[in-house]
């Protein structure tokens, strides 16, 4: 019998995965400008501190870090992180997971909580790597109608009593795609409401030390009383997204589900990842490594927004606090999708906005990422991109 | 509403991992000699080593390594690797893909393959921890009968025809728990055999390298001529199981499905421990690495199987050829788990065989691990349990 007539398990039926993974082959040519990914700028990755830290915990811990380690996590790092994330959130927390990034945090949640056909409420739109996450567990996606200061609470009480959804998922901070953050005064809300109609919230936030101007809300973890609240930790924007190393925290009989989930899914995270992120935490090295970059990125933000106002008229975008995006709103009739060959033929890339709707449509929005292109690199690119949308509009 | 109500997804009805777990709490003590486990000795970790790689690799590729990889992996171990795959394995392989230990490779197979209610044919008994992921992905498991020479062709078939499987899983090399090998001339026939019913055979081969006497036989996967094989590889054993590196590989189609099952799970696997692979592979340093280890590990286990000639009669065991494991049947009417807290009482553990059958029974069998004790811990050790078996008899 020929492989070719295998019956591949039904979570795959629909998915593709393809749009971006075309989009990635096409932009991996030299001299491209790439707007899309969200990779951090390589002067932001500590390759020398990486280097001396790595061979300096082997020497002195190499056994350990060598050896079989526990699904709960390398304990130096279990400890830095707790530590960590009790500053970060703001609360005393029960327990932390580290995680293989935060991608798998969103997986075991999901392996946790989801049985086909369970709705999970989304804002719309958004981070389209966890919307394929959450498809791939046959979860109903629910979007959840935001405002400029994120999900509207009223559309989102009514979706918690139409649908009973298992999970919302959440990035509260300089949401990718739109950049956009919640609105301080609807953080204690939305985890009442959590309480009130029983329903898990993921709180992914793996921009928020990346703020570049105005005041950091508390997170919604933070006003959680009852233990609905996962928050999901990245270290993957401040400090290496190839270490692979993240945490999830929140109640501990929901981190145990996840725990044992994460025994069949990769046993632990790599002791030496978790180890180096735990030396970085433990040397104090953070506070000046983000202060560093943030200023950095901040003028890249600003350079790109700047290139926008002389954007076409009807182009509207929005102007991030921190993060890596800014979200762009073309001129009605205008399609990112079709434009992007005509870009990146002229070596510009960006991730068409349709990408991160659930149910696609918005043909006339795209993300562009700053992070990881020079200011050089943002004057040329987004003139390019000008060039495009007025001959397209000509 | 309190998180107590939490519904979980039906993939966790009853699932408990708390027999192992509770297993590994008891023995976290100082003092125990744990047959328990499958760590590595840990003079068998080469930490100066990867001190010396991990500081070179950051210093000459750190901003690559540090910065977000392909799902594929990390380029160089992509090619390192599969030119070892393709040694180890005997044949040359259409595509491998990297993942975070093998561990990995079976969840991303079930994620690709497995509805819930289909059938996996296991061999019985089998690897727990594999047997725990097939579960959380809701597979029936069908055991498959195995004599001295492991799966018994007919058997096999039989199962085969009469269940309609989406896979076998089978550990053809010093089998965990059983330490048995695969008959050489049954290599060829289960090749065939799922090609006829269309079965995917996850062919396990963590121990391949760590054989202590007679010849290696070819791989189920090196007489695969129409791509049904997936091989699963692991430097776990051979290098460091901290790192979480390993290899699958097989068909390109059914590692697409994989990958993009990957995709969503961790996005890839770190490149720091992919690159730390690849400079051992590139430098040839596992093959006095491997002569070492196994020269050290032959003589534990010879220790451990002279001392199981002195066991009560009626004790049973099996010499394996190569791997950590040794396999015990104790005389009618003694109950391992029964024993288990009388051991390690007395400071000495193992795993209840029980567990690692697919439908649990078989309370007189244990497996016990050599790799980890030192020839003083197994003399010790043994005559420790030994004195238990005589007491239990008396």
């Amino acid at each position: 019998m020929n492989v070719e007539s295998i019956r591949y398990a039904s979570r795959f039926d629909g998915i593709t995965g393809s749009a971006i993974r075309e989009i990635f082959k096409m932009i991996a040519q030299p001299g491209m400008i790439s707007f899309a990914g969200g990779n951090p700028s390589p002067s932001a990755l500590p390759d020398a501190e990486a280097a001396r830290i790595a061979g300096q915990v082997l020497r002195e811990d190499g056994k350990r870090i060598l050896q079989y380690g526990a699904t709960e996590g390398y304990p130096p790092f279990v400890e830095s992180v707790k530590a960590y994330a009790e500053r970060a959130i703001g609360c005393a927390l029960p327990g932390v997971l580290p995680v293989t990034g935060s991608t798998q945090a969103m997986d075991l949640l999901c392996k946790a909580l989801i049985d086909p056909g369970d709705v999970i409420l989304v804002e719309d739109p958004s981070f389209l790597g966890n919307l394929q996450c959450m498809r791939l567990y046959q979860a109903k996606l629910v979007p959840v109608e935001s405002d400029d200061g994120g999900l509207k609470l009223d559309a989102l009480e009514q979706a918690m009593a139409e649908h009973h959804p298992k999970m919302l998922y959440v990035i509260p901070n300089f949401q990718n795609p739109t950049g956009r953050t919640l609105a301080a005064d609807r953080r204690e809300p939305i985890a009442k409401l959590a309480a009130k109609y029983g329903v898990v919230v993921a709180e992914d936030d793996p921009y928020r030390d990346l703020r570049y101007c105005g005041e950091t809300a508390p997170t919604i973890k933070s006003f959680d009383k009852e233990g609905w609240v996962v928050f999901l930790g990245s270290f993957s924007k401040i400090i290496s997204p190839g270490m692979r190393v993240g945490y999830m925290s929140g109640d501990a009989r929901i981190l145990r589900k996840c725990t044992m989930g994460k025994q069949s899914s990769d046993l632990h995270t790599a002791n030496l990842t978790q180890a180096i992120v735990d030396r970085f935490l433990r040397e104090n090295l953070l506070p000046d490594h983000i202060a560093r970059i943030s200023a950095s990125y901040r003028a890249q933000m600003e350079a790109m927004v700047r290139e926008l106002d002389s954007f076409p008229s009807g182009t509207r975008y929005i102007r991030p606090e921190g993060g890596l995006f800014v979200w762009v709103e073309l001129p009605e009739g205008l399609d990112a999708l079709a434009l992007l060959p005509r870009c990146v033929e002229r070596r510009v890339a960006y991730v068409p906005g349709t990408h991160f709707y659930a149910y696609g449509g918005h043909p006339n929005t795209l993300r562009l990422n700053f992070s990881n292109s020079t200011l050089e690199q943002i004057g040329e690119g987004m003139n390019i991109l000008r060039g495009v949308l007025e001959e397209a509009l000509a």
